[in-house]
């Protein structure tokens, strides 16, 4: 069985520096809660794992199919619950594909493939929230 | 209702630039997986976000309680599934606290409110996986 391990130390008030695979992640609250703002949040964190997975699953995919782009970006939108603990309760993953005539019917494949079956943490996150996604070209 | 938002930007093969509240993350793949370790793997940087969340709550509580501590480190260890999508469904959360004659009762006090009312991350983690928790004196 595969494990990923990370490890946070605290560096006072309320930043910490976290050692993980790809390398150091420093993390920090706002200042108007208390932080410094010297690092990441660290709830929205979750939706950047949950982008680069999909984002690369894409990537991949579209290295794989022969697809042309001049650009891919991915939005990832979490809505937070208004009670305690607050939980992305609805999240909306945006894909945008840039460049000219896109090939729609392998893009719209490839996101499908990525959203459905291929990326573990969209699957994690289907377990506590409605996920939903949306296909932009520019 | 609050909301998060994150964007990545695809550079090429595997790397993508996150912005994201706080500061931009890269996000790269291993190199014997095609990537070039050029940023952080993604599926791990939801236990980054775990281990924040829950340190930055520890770390207010500490200050708060008034329990003196020379250190604090959030070690979280994420199992995968064996099958696709590989999903964390066991998690390890091991609070070490620093310090001479650090208070037991208060430090366990803390933990629990953070791992079971206050700390979001773990909530919505709970959904999908069996985590359990430890603490530590060094």
């Amino acid at each position: 069985m595969d494990q990923h391990q990370v490890v946070a130390n605290w560096k006072g008030n309320m930043y910490f520096e976290a050692d993980a695979p790809g390398g150091m992640v420093k993390l920090d609250a706002a200042e108007d809660v208390g932080g410094q703002n010297k690092g990441n949040r660290s709830k929205p964190l979750m939706l950047v794992s949950l982008a680069g997975c999909t984002g690369m699953d894409i990537a991949l995919l579209v290295q794989k199919m022969r697809i042309e782009v001049a650009g891919i970006s991915i939005e990832v939108t979490g809505y937070l619950t208004d009670e305690h603990p607050k939980i992305y309760n609805r999240v909306h993953v945006l894909y945008t594909f840039k460049g000219d005539n896109v090939d729609r019917e392998k893009t719209e494949k490839a996101v499908n493939l990525s959203f459905d079956k291929y990326c573990g943490v969209i699957a994690m996150f289907k377990s506590f929230a409605q996920v939903t996604k949306e296909i932009r070209y520019s």
